[in-house]
């Protein structure tokens, strides 16, 4: 980027460019809004993101952030606790969430294993997950990490290590989305979904 | 949104989903990206927008932003003092600045009239333009803004109070850009091309 007559601007700029998915003419075209906004707001901005950085705690349990040592969908009674969800951040639990049909408790790894980007079992929660296991009590664990390279690796290493130590080890269904033409899926989803093909009974029950 | 499980996150996601172009979900992607930095580089990211709002200055003649009281632009020597580019923020400026092309002064309007949006003239610079072209010495007001409704109403409200006071008010052409075809280009912008087409002696002296 040529020069922005300021440091200030410059400065500025090339933190908020190091935000993921903000090049530099975006960062500079938010720079240039918070430029025009009164005091209060942008300190308002920094503030929270500050407090987000000093002040956000995690479950002990399941390590989802919270505000509390134990999680609302941990702590709460209705829920059946030897059920285990196994997902990579909070946005999997919210979208699980949404679609109102998981009643168990989950298990927020953190991410997945990535040897490329550094990311091995310790900066996991997989550790953690494995004492849960140990403490007995669970009947299911289910691993919904995403369909990719890291995300399978991640399945295996778990279920290597789990599977002698609790009744039944699950992952979520690959196939073909609800609403979705066979003609536009790629040819390893639809591979997938031949083989792992359902009873025509069971399709009915989920309906 | 639905809830995220902690107030600390929400107000962080509440406050980042409050810039422009940033939706609920980038928001939530950005405050977990935040989250698993060090606390050294969220600081950084935090005091450099602080610093943006804090310390930033505005050239004292042509409004742009500066660390200087005059900006490197209006106080370099071998600038031709007596053209006026007008536009509308600094980023303008960076895109003119690296055509090559001019080699006048500018004056930064900080935005264009817009009744909807409550940006009115005294929001703007446009009264210290008008006193920098009472003050005479110059030769010509070139007016650089966008060619919007706003930007359309902005140019003639600059030139109907400046027309007697300066010897040439001129605009930047619009017309069909370079390696553009013809077919894909709106019907406006032909229309105006053909309207204000040049000589075509005087468009080889452009190449």
């Amino acid at each position: 980027m040529d020069s922005l007559y300021s440091k200030h601007l410059e400065n500025a700029v090339n933190e908020i460019s190091k935000l993921p998915g903000i090049g530099k003419r975006s960062a500079l075209r938010l720079a240039l809004h918070l430029v025009k906004q009164d005091e209060a707001s942008v300190s308002l901005l920094t503030d929270r993101i500050n407090k987000l950085k000093s002040s956000l705690m995690y479950c002990r349990v399941c390590h989802n952030i919270s505000d509390t040592e134990v999680c609302d969908i941990c702590s709460n009674p209705k829920r059946n606790g030897r059920l285990i969800c196994v997902v990579q951040d909070i946005r999997d639990v919210i979208a699980i969430e949404n679609t109102g049909q998981y009643n168990g408790l989950y298990h927020v790894l953190g991410g997945v294993i990535s040897p490329v980007e550094g990311i091995g079992i310790q900066q996991l929660t997989i550790r953690q997950l494995f004492d849960r296991v140990e403490a007995g009590n669970i009947d299911e664990v289910i691993l919904a990490l995403p369909a990719t390279v890291e995300g399978d690796t991640t399945n295996f290493f778990i279920y290597k290590n789990i599977k002698d130590k609790v009744p039944s080890v699950t992952t979520i269904a690959r196939g073909i989305g609800v609403g979705e033409e066979l003609e536009y899926a790629d040819e390893i989803t639809l591979g997938r979904s031949i083989l792992s093909r359902t009873n025509f009974d069971n399709s009915l029950k989920t309906r």
